[in-house]
C-alpha cells in the first residue's frame, strides 16, 4: 500500500491527505464533496473533452461576475442547490410559513412605510393591496414583526438591475405591525421575467431544454422578536411558469390568491397571513 | 403532485424539468451532476454560511484565472479529479505505461532536436542523462516514435512561467526514435516546486492542512501511428514529496531510477522505457 492515487482508490488517497492541521469542519466538508464528487465523475464517465468544457464553464461563470451579476448564484439556483440549502437549514413545523430563496436583488435598508402606504413610485403595472396578518402557529396576533418586501416592476426588472431608469426603492419597502398584527400596503401585481441568460448558466439551460423564467412573485422578510426569520415570497397564482419555475423556487403553500377589486384602493387584491414559529434555542 | 421542490424530492423535482429539447450527453450528465450534488449537500448540511463561501471561493476562482494561470485546473487536479478523469479514459493493459496528468505548463511546438542534444539552455541544473527504448507490450521496439518532454528549470519555474528570465524553449524538447526504438538526451534533473498557491486554492490546502508540492518530475508525451499516445511523467525516486503529491499525479510505475554518474555527458542518468499499447479501435 503506497497510498499513490488509484480509480478505485481515489476518494482514499485524496481524503487521507487531510492533515490534523486541517480546520475540522472544511475537512469535513471537503471530505464529503470529494466522495460525491468523485462517484459523480466515475458514474458519468466524464471524458477529457468534457472536462476540459467544464474548466471554461466555470472560468466564464467567474469572470461574468459583477457587482450587478452572479452567475455562480444563478448557476446554484438552476440546478436546486439553492433550495435545497435553503430547506435543509429552515425545516419548520407543518402550518408555519415556508421559506423560499433569497435572490440576488434583495437590498437591505428600504425605506419605512407607514401600513396603507404604496411602495410603487414610478406609477407603472397594476396596482395591488397586499394584506394579511402575522401569526403564530396558535393563531395569535404578533405586533411588532416587521416586513420587508420588495417585487420587480411593470417591465420585469428590479430596481437595482436599472439604476438611472426607475426611482430608487421602486416596489420596495419595511413596515411594522401594530397590535393588531396586521399589514397593509399598495403595490403592484408583479410580473415573471427571465432570470439573466446571455451567459453560462443561460447556455446550459438551452442544453437542458429549460427556459429561464420566474412566475411572478413578492417578495417578503418577516422578523419579530423571538420567532425564526422566514425568508420568501407569494406567488401569482395564475402564472404561466408557476410549475416550472428556473430556480425551483414555488412551494404550494406560497401561491396566493389575486383577486381583482372592482372598488377600493387599487386594481387588485391578495390576501396573505405569515405564520411565524419560535427561535430555535 | 405537483412537480414543486421539495426537500426529499428535490432531485427528482430538478431533473424533470429537462426537456425533450434537450443535448441527450448534456442531459445525462447534469442529471447526474444534480444527483450527487444534492447528495453532498445533505449528508454535509451545508449551511447558508457555507454556501455563501462557496459561491465567493467560485467567484474569486474564477476572477483569478488568466492566461497564465488556471485556477480551476488547479482546484480539479488538487481535489484529485483531473488524475480521476485521466483514469478512467485511460485504463491499459497492465505493464503498459501508465498515464498521468498533463498538467498547466505544456507548450505545443517544441524545437525537433537529436538524440543525444541537451534541452537545457540556460546552463543550470544538475545535468542528467534520460534514455531507454520505446516498446509494445511484447517488447517489440517502435521506430518513429515521437517523444515531448518537457521540465522545470533548477528554480522549480517553467519558462512559460517566467517570460524574459528563462531562454524560449527551456528544458524543452520533441525527438523521434529511430529503428532501434531509442532516446536519449540531456536535461537536468528536475526539482520539486509548489503549485501556484497565492489564490483560493492555495487558501483551501492551507484548511486542509496540505502542502502545496509537487515532487520532481519530467514530463513526456509519447505517440506512434497506431498506438495509445501516453501522457505522463517520471518521477525522482528520493523526492521528499513522492508520497504526497499536491494533485495526486504520482504512479509505483513512474517512479524512475536516477543513479549519480562518475563519467560521461552528465552528472545523474534515468533510464525509462516506455511501454505503448495499441489504439483501441
Amino acid at each position: 500500500m503506497t497510498g499513490y492515487f488509484t480509480e478505485e482508490g481515489s476518494v482514499a488517497a485524496v481524503n487521507a491527505r487531510m492533515t490534523e492541521h486541517a480546520n475540522p469542519r472544511v475537512k469535513d466538508i471537503m471530505s464529503l464533496l470529494v466522495k460525491h464528487l468523485h462517484a459523480f465523475v466515475k458514474e458519468a464517465r466524464i471524458t477529457q473533452d468534457e472536462w476540459d468544457a467544464a474548466i471554461v464553464f466555470l472560468t466564464k461563470s467567474g469572470q461574468i461576475c459583477s457587482s450587478e451579476r452572479q452567475e455562480f448564484i444563478l448557476l446554484s439556483d438552476t440546478l436546486g442547490v439553492s433550495m435545497l440549502v435553503d430547506a435543509i437549514n429552515n425545516r419548520r413545523e407543518h402550518g408555519a410559513t415556508e421559506n423560499t430563496v433569497l435572490g440576488p436583488f434583495y437590498v437591505a435598508g428600504a425605506p419605512h412605510r407607514q401600513m396603507g402606504d404604496t411602495i410603487s413610485l414610478d406609477g407603472k403595472g397594476e396596482s395591488c393591496l397586499f394584506e394579511g396578518k402575522v401569526i403564530d402557529l396558535q393563531g395569535n396576533l404578533i405586533a411588532g414583526a416587521s416586513i420587508d418586501v420588495w417585487s420587480d416592476n411593470a417591465d420585469g426588472y428590479y430596481d437595482v438591475q436599472q439604476p438611472g431608469q426607475q426611482p430608487k426603492w421602486n416596489n420596495r419597502g419595511r413596515f411594522v405591525t401594530g397590535s393588531e398584527g396586521a399589514y397593509q400596503f399598495v403595490g403592484i401585481k408583479p410580473v415573471s421575467y427571465p432570470i439573466p441568460d446571455d451567459g453560462p448558466v443561460g447556455q446550459m439551460l438551452k442544453h437542458l431544454g429549460r427556459h429561464p423564467y420566474r412566475p411572478a412573485h413578492m417578495h417578503y422578510i418577516v422578523t419579530a422578536p423571538g420567532y425564526q426569520k422566514v425568508v420568501t415570497h407569494t406567488f401569482v397564482g395564475d402564472d404561466p411558469y408557476l410549475a416550472s419555475d428556473a430556480v425551483f423556487g414555488v412551494k404550494e403553500t406560497l401561491v396566493a390568491v389575486y383577486e381583482q377589486l372592482t372598488d377600493g384602493p387599487a386594481k387588485w387584491r391578495s390576501p396573505f397571513d405569515f405564520v411565524l414559529t419560535r427561535e430555535r434555542s
